[in-house]
């Protein structure tokens, strides 16, 4: 049996009682190495498996073998399906036929660092990773073009990292070709964790801030304000 | 002290420990009728007030009113921001200063539905709804287009109601003037309540398929397939 676990911003506080009820009920635990160590924290007494980044293929194939006998959980920081390992896990699920497989869901970064800023997720929104690992550079552009096209909400994954210190620049000068640069923007670090950080701030200034792969960062639409601090995009119901 | 909580799909089991602990540390628990009933079963103790559909603004003052003295918790299903009522608990405080605000996040339906399903949520997403009660209709068709065109998953919220019965029907055959009739999508209803009900089938056959409010509906990229029954959206690990 194979759970894929999403485990939310990375304290237990976080989880849900599913999640935890099947890290509880795993003889085997495998993730990337940074989660299982918050994992282990707080449940010393588990059986973990562990791998760095970028190896996930190995990582999934390896709690799908193992998953043929024991019960197992795939764990993964936020949601399980959104840029987890839930899709993987159905793709390679064919040569591992004895590995059932339950997708167990959580709290991704969106909806965690969201609730830190205020309520910049009211509304419909874009969730958009500026990673151009797995996906084509083109087709992460035309995606920020047309979600800043119709006003919906942006929130950006992986903004930053070493070899692409500038990607956000960029994506911001996208959607300032949609957008004022007063729009309301905000950002999150270390959600949850040790360290945490944010910032709510204009696109303008978004555009000239440097942020690293631990950050979410949120574009409003056209409604989202500052409410006593706070990151809020109205839904409506002021009129209804 | 107000907590606006986001209560996942409904049960115990989808609730993160900081809402359960939101929950059981409140003096007063105010929510839609029918997850407050929910939630009786669950704490059965607490002392609860309910308001029926479309009065947010009634029962958001209700609950900032009363957390000026005591501890409150504003229930909504899924999560507390996304078409709940975190963001008009910010809009409406400035009435009661005395009440602070925290918001809990909680795992939105579309999340514990597509775990449901399988992994449709793998990648870039654009989350829409439907209801033009609190949305132009003509930013709605606009999203729609945006997020076809782009080729993001979209999903769906409030996909129909007695009033907007072709709402859905309409929405396909937007996206159908972006994607192929063959694309793959899924639906769930009555996410981890009783009479849970899903579905994986074409667009053109979801184009065909009367669904109700209860129901979150999810429309596939280009690239997501059916792996043993379930709707799969590939991250492109299996390229790294």
């Amino acid at each position: 049996m194979l759970y894929v676990v999403g485990m939310g911003a990375g304290s237990r506080d976080g989880m849900t009682a599913a999640a935890e009820q099947a890290i509880i009920n795993s003889d085997l635990i495998v993730g990337y190495t940074k989660y299982v160590e918050l994992l282990r924290e707080i449940f010393p007494d588990k059986e973990y498996s562990s791998t760095g980044m970028r190896r996930e293929r190995e990582r999934v194939e390896r709690a799908l073998k193992a998953a043929e006998s024991r019960t197992v959980s795939l764990v993964c920081s936020g949601d399980s399906q959104l840029y987890g390992m839930a899709g993987l896990a159905f793709e390679l699920s064919e040569s591992y036929p004895g590995a059932e497989i339950e997708i167990v869901p959580g709290v991704t970064a969106a909806f965690s660092g969201g609730a830190v800023l205020g309520s910049p997720l009211t509304s419909d929104l874009a969730v958009i990773s500026l990673s151009d690992l797995l996906t084509p550079a083109e087709k992460i552009r035309k995606r920020l073009e047309c979600a800043a096209d119709c006003d919906m909400v942006i929130v950006l994954y992986n903004p930053s990292s070493k070899s692409r210190s500038d990607y956000l620049r960029r994506a911001c000068d996208i959607v300032l070709g949609y957008r004022s640069g007063d729009t309301v923007c905000g950002y999150v670090r270390n959600i949850g964790r040790d360290g945490q950080e944010s910032r709510v701030l204009t696109l303008s200034e978004l555009r000239e801030t440097p942020v690293d792969m631990f950050t979410t960062v949120y574009i409003g639409n056209s409604d989202t304000k500052i409410i006593g601090g706070k990151m809020v995009t109205p839904r409506g119901y002021r009129d209804v």
